[in-house]
């Protein structure tokens, strides 16, 4: 079956369960009520013995609520998948799926929180406002580059993590396949040519998981539709005002030594990370023939990626990492996110750093080299669900080690914990599927 | 023993299992996972169907997502309770309480959301921007007369309902228990005088509610802690700044014919429902011995009634309600607010009027009364669980007359699909209990 036939019938299942579904997540107890005597316990008037302890604590709120393992899944609408600007209520599928995905794979309590708030401002001030209820924040399908200031001020401003996982989530995993693929062909991040295609939230989160792994920026061009980022480009002044983060990189980089466009920024480059507009085609052939020996090339745009991993490696590509699932080398965010969260919320992190996001992609790294590194197993596969729990830990870990945990834990204590959770949440699926309370998949 | 000790017990109890459940609603997947490539459905690619299908026309959220069952518990802190403004954290364990109920009771996704928004202006900024994610908003322990101007205005801008339970829900059972008291007595609304003690949120939305009963406002003394409201007062011009809701009750009513305080307002009415501070003795027994022959007296402040149910009995009342489970008549809100969200949701109600309400209030007298009416039985029991599709379905055929409704239903329909989503609801409870999921209370 050709691709855009599968791809067909997922739409078509897709509309149709969501109508017979008319939701993919519910809000159940997760307390005993035997009888109705017990309200009085968790509500009226036992509930004000909480209420009045956190009063006077606030970071109690951690402890004694359902504050520490619920976030908010916060999305304007303004990018959905590849469907543009489509507005909250038409994003708010997609943000429960993230949800489900959340909760299955990492046992974190996630809310769709769709909002009217195009207004980067808007977006900032209802973060400060709901910040009391959530333990962290996962932005979501928001445009770029308003994406970039949204998440860099509400990192200042809330004591939660905030994440745009269209931002780190992306790159987290990227990096992770990157050091994979590094590994198999025997080359250093900190020496090799690397060609950033499109200049997106993915791209642009990428480049600075770069620089904490220690890239040669010198050695970095950074393409948007217009060329290579550099000094000289003539709208370096306009840049500075309308995008500083591109205008950074341009100053940064360089270019990485190259002007010009793709034909001369792929010339003898080790690495091309594409996260630009669907394919086939987006990426040429011929550029790829002209990059180094064990050329390494990620087209990461869905559903069909800049170039086709079999041209690519036609073209002399020695590892091709794409979105899809359907090709080796899956670089998907859903191996980041809920274990990320995970990590996050186990240790009631203040934060979310670039520095965490580095750790977890270090250690889906190190899980796959234990697997056994290959061309084409550059990165866990999504099955693999042991990769959880240990990019929770490490995530943990690295928050505890900069200072931004409220609470402290073990390794051993961390891993058993993320492992029962992600667990439980599994478990308690397929008990509730087996039980007919989530209703078989209809004719 | 003691009611103070008993109390007591429920406020370690709370504490302890606060801490130990850490939280008490959690969320679930609602639709099968069976392998990883279900994401493909759940999520992308297969979401960007009904994403599109939505973002054509947003009324479908309401019908292809989980919105339509899904409902904010919004609180700022500023009255929790008997505990004043203890801050949204401190809210937090009672809206998660009230989720509870509402799943439990009503069968409806409620996400508690307490709130940064002091401010009148910015709580309902908040309620614009998140209205696309929800199907309703109960607002709660908002503190008055704010509250009133946020629930009008909140009414007006939004449209989905918006309803603040310490307002219309405990109007509504009030409403609903004297229907059955005056049926008792054989007394009628129309021609009885009435006597509100307490000007708070309660009070005044049930002050609405005997409007749309037909009650002889020139027979209603409403009283704040200077005394009956009238146009006489030395306050009233400053009222219509700070509390034109009160100004409004003064003109209309012109204090029920009476100046003065209690001893002079309770003096001959058939009716005083309380709700102020909690006593006892802050209704005096000579007050109520005043009242005319079957006296019907609702002391309805928690944890301790204004006045004890027996001195009211000792000082020759007929019937007395309270707020309390140990005492027949419980006025309760929960009996309210779940089944009501349940009749709104079903019909994808673009509001909850006060009309709605008092449907809600006549089908709980209607159900108490063929059940068998009597002086300690005027309103149904919580555990009468029957009640609440009933009142779901009445709330639900009020928003259809009104023209308010998205979605038109029988009454057979609407009842037997109440009945089930709640039945579900208990069920999965239940469950989750024997599984394990839902952990046993700790020793």
């Amino acid at each position: 079956m050709s691709e855009k036939k599968k791809t067909d019938i997922f739409y078509k299942l897709a509309a149709k369960y969501a109508e017979f579904y008319k939701g993919k997540v519910e809000v159940v107890p997760k307390v005993p009520i035997r009888k109705l005597l017990d309200f009085a316990i968790w509500y009226t008037p036992g509930v004000a013995e909480p209420s009045r302890i956190i009063a006077k604590d606030p970071e109690l709120s951690f402890e004694m609520s359902g504050r520490w393992n619920t976030i908010a899944v916060v999305s304007d609408g303004t990018r959905v998948l590849g469907l543009g600007n489509i507005g909250p209520e038409g994003a708010y599928p997609v943000m429960e799926g993230k949800a489900l995905i959340f909760r299955y794979l990492g046992g974190v309590d996630a809310v769709p929180l769709t909002v009217r708030a195009r207004d980067p401002e808007k977006m900032l001030e209802l973060l400060e406002l709901i910040e009391p209820a959530f333990g962290g924040i996962n932005l979501e399908d928001i445009e770029s580059p308003k994406c970039f200031y949204v998440l860099e001020e509400a990192r200042k401003r809330l004591q939660i993590p905030v994440w745009h996982d269209d931002q780190q989530g992306t790159a987290t995993v990227t990096m992770a396949g990157l050091l994979g693929a590094l590994d198999v062909v025997g080359k250093k991040l900190s020496e090799i040519r690397i060609v950033l295609f499109g200049a997106g939230a993915a791209n642009i989160a990428f480049y600075r998981l770069l620089k904490i792994g220690g890239a040669d920026l010198k050695k970095v061009s950074v393409l948007d539709s217009k060329g290579v980022l550099h000094p000289g480009r003539p709208d370096i002044e306009k840049l500075k005002e309308t995008n500083p983060w591109k205008y950074n990189i341009a100053v940064e980089t360089e270019g990485g030594g190259v002007v010009g466009g793709p034909e001369e920024a792929f010339k003898g480059a080790d690495v091309v990370i594409a996260a630009s507009k669907p394919g086939p085609g987006t990426i040429k052939k011929e550029w790829v023939a002209s990059m180094a020996d064990n050329a390494i090339v990620f087209a990461e745009a869905n559903p069909v990626p800049e170039i086709w991993p079999w041209e690519a490696k036609e073209a002399g590509a020695k590892i091709v990492a794409t979105g899809r699932s359907d090709f080796p080398n899956q670089v998907n965010n859903s191996l980041a996110f809920p274990a990320i969260f995970r990590g996050v919320l186990d240790v009631r992190a203040r934060t979310v750093t670039d520095d965490m996001a580095y750790a977890a992609a270090e250690e889906m790294y190190r899980f796959a080299k234990e697997k056994g590194l290959s061309e084409d197993y550059i990165i866990p596969r999504m099955d693999e669900w042991e990769v959880f729990p240990r990019v929770a830990v490490a995530t943990a870990l690295k928050a505890i080690e900069m200072g931004v945990a409220r609470r402290k834990a073990s390794r051993d204590e961390l891993y058993q914990h993320a492992t029962e959770i992600i667990k439980r949440s599994q478990d308690m699926t397929k008990k509730l599927m087996e039980l007919g309370f989530i209703k078989p998949l209809p004719e």
